[in-house]
């Protein structure tokens, strides 16, 4: 296992107790930390912590390594017992959730027991949850109050997206931070307050990022292209560690560069991307982290170009994703959902004929409905889509997963497909390969 | 955050060192487990551990609960304090990865050193590694012999799926898994040899669940609703446990009781789910897990009708929610997003006068494009989806998040909302509640 994120070295404030050293590895920052997730659905077979990533990408950034992360569930002496044992270890502590208004939510006040720290009330706090509670016409219930309760000496962290506020703990060495579980109240609290807080303690080195998006490859295949280039960019100094991701549909490339240098460290990173363009072609979606449906937008936009949907299998999940970009209202015009045979004939002026001779699964179909709505929209460019999903539907010849998807602008594109997986899978896949022709025909075109 | 799902008691073979009981809660099993994920790319901002949600899954159904899960990367001295913490709070100890075969995989030796078990090379390991590789045409590199070390009095797990056996090691009264990391080798290692090994420590009770969706209501509301009802359940024998999740527009109940009498138990279920009923009424979405837009696919398939959609704002969401259901060809007839004023004219004959009078975002406006959408594809029932889901497009009247729906059959109801959040928030929410109100119209209507 490739290990250049852990952290580097076991020299945290908690010290080492075990004999046997571990080898050296990437990001040695001076401290590290540890993430406690609170709430006893984290532990369920159905629910999982992932505020703990947005978390890790906050520390990462500052170079602070992740050393441990822990779930607990809602419960006193266990929760206890970890946040000793992580204060043993580590200097800084990020516990998420437990913070709301039943009796369940002890992480406030466990955390302040440990630390023998009495708790007061404040006044502010009431205050400003009287006020959101009221401007929704709703009086603020008793148990509320708990939220306002602050361990002496803790700094407040405001809340503008719910009513439990975070707090901030700084107590010996440790630096200890609370924050809500919801991730739209986690999310800009440790981005905003604790993010601007940390950075005195994690010093210079910072970790810079670029993130380059590919489609229509698979993982390895990816891999292979890219690796004799990123392995060149490991003997260079500072380094630039690469990690592959894959996605459905897209594969991601994180490039990863600790520097105390922003401005060498961005122009490093600017020539490693500009050394995978050539070798990535039409394959590269993106050398800045913009989502597949962003770019699709941004070309379109700058053609001053519209586009109309058919889709079928998808049941209007590529239409979804388009519409996810802020502003795409601008360029989607229309969609139609035709799933019955009728619908495809109505909306879209398919042939009947063309159903009857090659299926409603079909290479032409497919490019009938991407002419037809793009004529009846009056548009530049249509998609039509048109497959099975399954699980039913399959036959010998046309198995589940069969999936037609067309482009039409001045010329059609059309192709065929056969994506694995159930039925979100092969609705996923193809919404992904749709938008995907779309932007191939975009720049190619 | 109610927490009735957590380990039952602080009763563990490890004690209690802490001060201050936990209240009783369910899941009072004799022996409850702590999970240890180990990898460092576990630890990024881009992976986390979902081994453990398999291995839950497995220790609930025998009833055993899980106490805390921690994930830790690939360091002798943090993996060595981890795993002392946790036996020295719980009977089971279950740890999942670094059994491969390099200098970062180091589970194995840590565990044995933490225990003071002397590692003897199993000379049948290493025949069955090299038959492995040979079965490919290769020859076993010599790093590979780490993984036939085996700590003294250990039981070797046979992995089909891979080179790393698991370890099963019971230490005094202790008892610890090791298991490989990937999932198709964890998975079933863990459901069989340490399912088969855990059976006799758990005894014969066995976990049974329920569970009860619900919309249209917040948690606390819904918590304040059946409260009075669960929490009688506690004292029932054996009791029944009630876990309240929320998503986006749903709540979740999630009802557990163990019991070594399975038929007993469906029984208690039952009748514990038919208290429910009442007191939930229409808000009651489903009883034995069903998803909202399955309930409102039997429903329309019981009745033989279909439906159309129109929407705006949720840009096809709605109708990809309704299809993600297998079979939902058979009832979903079609489905238009008409993003432009021109499309909502053309496609759904709204009248031009009125989206002049009313604007596109109105009652008026989401009422004829959902009965457009009826007569037009000529089904029983119509949607119409129209609001602005920002971040632009907002105004003091009208802004983002508000979003009208209406539903149209031979009577028609719109109403408008207000949504909280983000883009893709408003979205779900939309979609989630226009599909919940066609639900309420096909049960009440």
């Amino acid at each position: 296992m490739a290990d250049r994120l852990s952290p580097g070295g076991d020299t945290a404030a908690g010290g080492d107790t075990a004999a046997g050293g571990d080898k050296p590895s990437g990001l040695s920052t001076s401290i590290d930390a540890a993430i406690i997730a609170v709430g006893s659905e984290l532990l369920t077979p159905h629910k999982t912590d992932t505020n703990s990533l947005f978390i890790s990408q906050v520390l990462n950034d500052l170079g602070i390594a992740v050393a441990c992360k822990t779930i607990v569930g809602d419960r006193r002496a266990e929760l206890t017992s970890h946040i000793a044992h992580a204060l043993d270890r580590h200097r800084i502590l990020i516990l998420t959730g437990g913070l709301g208004p039943t009796d369940d939510d002890l992480t406030r006040e466990v955390v302040a027991a440990h630390l023998g720290l009495p708790m007061d009330e404040d006044p502010a706090i009431v205050a400003a949850m009287e006020r959101r509670f009221a401007a929704r016409g709703w009086k603020m219930p008793a148990v509320n109050r708990r939220q306002a309760l602050v361990p002496r000496g803790a700094t407040v962290l405001a809340n503008p997206n719910g009513t439990a506020p975070g707090l901030w703990i700084e107590h010996g060495a440790s630096v200890i931070a609370l924050l809500p579980g919801p991730p739209r109240e986690m999310k800009p609290m440790m981005d905003g307050d604790v993010r601007a807080r940390l950075a005195p303690l994690a010093g210079h080195v910072r970790l810079h990022r670029r993130l380059v998006r590919v489609s229509g490859r698979g993982e390895s295949a990816v891999e292979e292209m890219v690796q004799p280039i990123y392995s060149g960019w490991l003997n260079q100094a500072p380094p630039i560690e690469t990690t592959i991701l894959a996605g459905l549909g897209q594969v991601e490339l994180h490039l990863l560069l600790q520097s105390s240098d922003a401005v060498q460290a961005a122009a490093a990173l600017e020539a490693a991307v500009n050394q995978l363009t050539p070798v990535l072609g039409p394959d590269l979606v993106s050398i800045d982290g913009r989502e597949l449906e962003a770019v699709v937008g941004d070309l379109l936009r700058g053609r001053g170009w519209r586009v109309a949907l058919a889709e079928s299998c998808t049941g209007g999940l590529a239409t979804s994703r388009l519409t996810d970009v802020p502003g795409s209202s601008d360029y989607v015009e229309r969609s139609v959902v035709a799933y019955s045979n009728e619908a495809k004939i109505e909306l879209l002026g398919v042939d009947a004929a063309l159903v009857t001779a090659h299926g409603a699964v079909s290479e032409p179909v497919a490019a009938a409905m991407a002419s037809g709505i793009r004529d009846r929209a009056r548009v530049n460019v249509g998609i039509g889509i048109t497959g099975i999903a399954g699980p039913g539907g399959g036959s010998e010849h046309k198995p589940v997963g069969t999936v037609c998807i067309a482009v039409a602008g001045r010329e059609t594109r059309v192709r065929s497909y056969r994506f694995p997986g159930g039925r979100e899978m092969v609705k996923a896949l193809s919404a992904n390969t749709a938008i995907d022709m779309l932007r191939r025909f975009l720049i190619e075109g």
